[in-house]
């Protein structure tokens, strides 16, 4: 009844004065009593942690429909407890408690820790992993960056995370390359965390390193395969091909246009030696791939917002597309997720908020000349009717 | 827009589960960009302090009117982000920074510290004082309790804050008196720290003195003088009036009949030497005006709470009222609010639980069979028509 005596009022409110004030009652009239029991958990020792824990069982369970109010509750209040000012910053390394590097080997999210030697590879002098932590929940990381210091725009993963490599001198570092960015915490989903983490320790390792002038990425585009594989479903999309790709690709009648694709690009000498392509067609394969990704990544969107969710995050931090790299992740989920596609998003500490803003009011996609040229070679390549 | 098709949706929807849904798009409808531009101080370094201190300004403010709405979104904010179990416990003693004592001096709500000396005695050994501060807020206590470690139940404030008393030893102390309890942050007006403060204060005292059997406060009765006033000028009440007190106070036509009671009380001696009054009528007098208090505190309601506002606090913190003192504040503050009289309210570890349950559900309050006492004297000495 008060909620609906709060509504009454609003929809009868004439000057806007009215109407901000009926607002905070029907905000008021909305304040569940489930916040407040919510709230209470907080003074318990552990109380933070088990709601984290219970928002995460929510976000699993069948009955979704029926739980959705309280997981809605759980997530305001959240939103507002893990806020990015209350979060601190950990560097996690070798000698960090063993209890809390096997959390991050289970929660690491994008390229999988196979063993405690590969941790400690990634934990090496040349190595950087910080975590955030909130002070009701210390012995949980919530999200943690991993960064490697080397000396020029990384383009590949399986040699970044190879053990035999020889360790670099940090100290004379100049490229600082993200490889990886893992939410901790399913039950903190939706809240924002990443951008903050990026930041703050752009400007520690800034610091810590006064030779380092590259901060970037190399990231994943999760979203390439399923969107490529859409495309060439429809006839418009093949009818522009350039013939040399699509002839390949039509080869044999029994496998898809997209499956043909991915045979070809998982073992190119395989494909060379048995005279199914030749190595002209594999260097116009590849330019023609690098092309529609750099037109996917900019030109793709999800309503005004670019496709990508990974493309989506970091021009939504200021970022912008620096380079995009071929056979760049070779593993089984990089060859599924986007043909073994990657691409490097450049942190430029005096170019970050003015892209941000562009961003933000424009929906402008920050991106380099090389990428730019991308844009201009799919131009070319395509088909006009 | 938005806000008006939630509303719609809400106010169409016929099953309970949509229209907790529909609720939830409301709330979210609701969500200010004033609350996301407000979350952004968080990320500057004394950002929480300056909304806090933005938030005292806008309560200060003449144009209240307009300013509500963001103040509501502040307080909201602060709420949460102030939550009892993100406040740190310390204890503040002689050897805390002059700064941050300083604080306390201008801070002090209740008693008012009146120099360095009288803050010194106040931090003496069988004197505790503990604040609660918030981590982003480090400089600033935001609420604080003074604490008296002694071998009675304290009736009089003036000799507690006497510093020609002698020191006590604290480890003998039978009963700690919280006597002040101050916010010290108007900013924070509407967010509750005081409850939490009590406790963890009691916790912590109970721990470090065994000795310790009684936790009680030496409170005011802010509202006593103004309700005893406004019933004098009542027609039925004075005419159940005990006669002996009524002719007290109806000696002069000049004067009202309580700025003459308070006349007598304030200057017993006088109103006895110069033949005003007998000392049988101060006796009666003194009867009667602790009945009228123990009546105040029990019976006199604002809604279905105490009108009292310390007695509504405290009640509302499971306490029980345990002492009404005669000439327990003869300042002139406690002689205006309350003709001098003091209460205590009894923290009683082992019965607060039940006793705030009683409070919350029935409305019950709370007290010793001493003050019961007072109300069947009170119930004799009414004059029934
Ligand atoms: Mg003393």
């Amino acid at each position: 009844a008060v909620l609906e005596d709060a509504i009454e009022s609003f929809q009868e409110a004439r000057l806007p004065i009215d109407k901000l004030h009926a607002q905070a009652r029907i905000a008021e009239a909305l304040e569940s009593p489930r916040q407040r029991i919510l709230r209470q958990f907080n003074l318990l020792p552990n109380g933070i942690e088990s709601l984290v824990f219970m928002r995460a069982e929510l976000l699993r369970a069948d009955d979704q429909e029926r739980l959705a109010p309280l997981e809605h509750d759980l997530l305001r209040l959240l939103t507002l407890w893990f806020d990015a000012g209350f979060l601190e910053l950990q560097r996690l390394s070798w000698s960090s408690p063993a209890a809390l590097l096997e959390k991050l080997m289970r929660y690491e999210a994008v390229h999988e820790i196979k063993s405690w030697d590969d941790l400690r590879n990634r934990l090496d002098s040349d190595r950087r992993c910080y975590a955030f932590f909130h002070g009701r929940m210390p012995d949980e990381p919530l999200i943690f960056v991993e960064v490697a210091l080397v000396n020029h725009l990384a383009s590949n993963v399986q040699m970044l995370l190879d053990e035999s490599q020889p360790t670099t001198d940090p100290e004379l570092a100049t490229t600082a390359i993200f490889y990886s960015i893992s939410n901790a915490q399913p039950g903190l989903r939706g809240v924002s965390m990443g951008e903050f983490l990026i930041k703050r320790v752009v400007a520690q390792l800034a610091q810590d390193f006064p030779a380092l002038q590259t901060f970037a990425t190399l990231s994943p585009v999760p979203g390439f395969s399923k969107w490529l594989k859409e495309s060439l479903d429809e006839d418009s999309y093949v009818a522009q091909l350039p013939l040399q790709v699509r002839f390949m690709m039509e080869g044999d009648r029994q496998e898809s246009r997209f499956d043909r694709l991915q045979t070809i690009v998982q073992d190119q000498e395989c494909a060379r030696s048995s005279g199914l392509v030749t190595k002209d067609d594999l260097l116009a394969l590849q330019q023609w791939l690098l092309s529609e990704c750099a037109h996917y990544l900019l030109q793709e969107k999800s309503r005004q917002d670019p496709l990508d969710s990974v493309a989506r995050f970091h021009f939504g931090n200021g970022a912008s597309l620096q380079q995009i790299n071929w056979m760049a992740d070779t593993s089984p989920k990089g060859m599924r997720e986007s043909l073994g596609l990657m691409v490097n998003y450049l942190y430029q500490l005096d170019a970050i908020d003015e892209q941000y803003h562009a961003f933000a009011k424009e929906g402008r996609l920050a991106h380099s000349s090389e990428v730019r040229k991308l844009l201009t070679v799919r131009e070319a390549l395509r088909i006009k009717n």
